[in-house]
């Protein structure tokens, strides 16, 4: 059998190489031209081997399923017979179920495109809140949901904060608790109203956080709101400095000023999505997770 | 049998709805709400009827085609057994063959996509190059390719200005020679060479081109260079106007104030793709054929 290659889209070369050299597999790019007219022109390795792994992210998701779509149509007919799409951020999971009548559980649809696509995905810290299995949400056998956690909480051990880790929200619960065992660090979770978009109330559990270094850990970031919020209320109760760790960070325009804006001290990330913030590379172990499935 | 609903995306009410009432039938929205990250959130008609009539240009299509998939995929399991796509405008068709190893043949695999998830398609004015069916592109029984040529004839014939047609390019012939049967007008094409996206050169066909009203015809303007170019030419054989009538308005930024500075005297197009200079509703049209299959 011949040694796999791991490939990626334009936006995600760096991570994917990375994947690649810790695998000790090559790296070559599927290329893709813009045209004005917002079609694409993808192209693939030419004589791949038979097993491919795709390292993309699938933040702001359309124009990148459709590039996929069109890769691995064309691998397939070049020999093609095993694609592992690893996808540290994983699209469309919050759409869970039709919240109004009529509405797409895109969660199912987007999750069926892909498993009619890849025989194997992998993702990390996936937004699953009404489903338990990444399988529930992409029918494959190998649909493997990693958690960040390991990594988060390492990278704080190495920095040596003594930190009390605060999840905003009742959601965020699993990432404070599971990043604080890592550790050994105190951990919270304060209670969240959300009234729209960008209206959210915080209430703070009843701990001291006078002088406190206190870290608020998510899964993502997206408009900000909520940590901006999270930070106000900490702020007012004598935290000393206020950072925030998350896997993914999937920034909306304007939500890093507004994080500054309030005073955050420090914004950490992973490298699942490119992003300045980006502290912590999951390559090591997405290629761990890797090497263990395709050796069974 | 219950009545066919007429639907379409936020973007193309206009003409979906123009071909409702065409129809004699009703028209209900499928509702989009963009995230900030790139998501949609797609909304369905409740209860909708057994056949449904989606009719939905796909100009900037990766959006589009992924809105379409989140939306039949939520009309399917509503008891939609029919789902008609009416696309006046078709993406992809131009990447009809891999010019270079390891390209995809977007034509096929969009085309592939697409006869997944309808049961009819209806398009007009299909680029069509190396294939001559567009059956061949998508596999479907009823994957019907219309021509408007009649209907920009027929615009002509009521404008009273005895023009001659001019097909820039040798693959516009089929347009020109349509267009100016309907109407019984001089018809001639010129020749192209293109040395790049932007530089053209045009050469006319030996005719007196003095004190002649110039129409050029052609499916589609996108860069707007290969239009311009003519219109220099024609404005040294001393052409009197020089105008430009086209099926697909799919210009891309810039095109129009080119040709405004090189000084085109007027834009026509069919309404198939959204702008300023249509012209023509394909709706009329749209609508017989229609009809003709589904009696059928």
């Amino acid at each position: 059998m011949s040694t796999p290659l791991v490939t990626s889209l334009p936006d995600y070369t760096e991570p994917a190489q990375r994947l690649a050299s810790d695998l000790g597999y090559n790296y070559q790019p599927i290329r893709a031209h813009r045209f004005p007219d917002g079609e694409y022109r993808v192209s693939v390795p030419t004589q791949p081997p038979s097993h491919i792994i795709i390292c993309q992210s699938l933040d702001h998701p359309n124009d990148k399923l459709i590039e996929l779509l069109l890769a691995i149509q064309t691998l397939r007919p070049a020999g093609v017979k095993r694609v592992s799409l690893v996808a540290p951020y994983l699209c469309y999971m919050r759409q869970d179920k039709a919240f109004h009548p009529g509405e797409a559980i895109s969660q199912q649809i987007i999750g069926h495109f892909l498993a009619d696509l890849v025989d194997d995905l992998f993702t990390v810290d996936a937004h699953l809140h009404r489903v338990d299995m990444l399988q529930q949400a992409v029918p494959l056998k190998n649909a493997i949901n990693l958690s960040a956690a390991p990594a988060l909480g390492e990278f704080l051990l190495q920095h040596d904060l003594h930190p009390l880790l605060l999840g905003p929200d009742s959601e965020s619960q699993q990432w404070a608790q599971q990043i604080a065992e890592v550790g050994g660090f105190d951990w919270a979770v304060a209670n969240k109203q959300r009234s729209s978009d960008v209206d959210v109330r915080i209430t703070l559990p009843n701990i001291d956080f006078q002088n406190r270094v206190v870290v608020l850990v998510d899964d993502v970031i997206s408009s900000g709101h909520t940590l901006a919020q999270a930070t106000r209320e900490l702020q007012k109760a004598g935290a000393s400095k206020i950072c925030c760790l998350v896997t993914h960070a999937l920034l909306a325009d304007g939500a890093l000023d507004l994080l500054h804006q309030v005073g955050i001290n420090d914004i950490w990330s992973s490298d699942s999505i490119s992003h300045p913030s980006n502290v912590i590379h999951l390559a090591d172990m997405l290629a761990s997770e890797l090497q263990t499935l395709f050796r069974s």
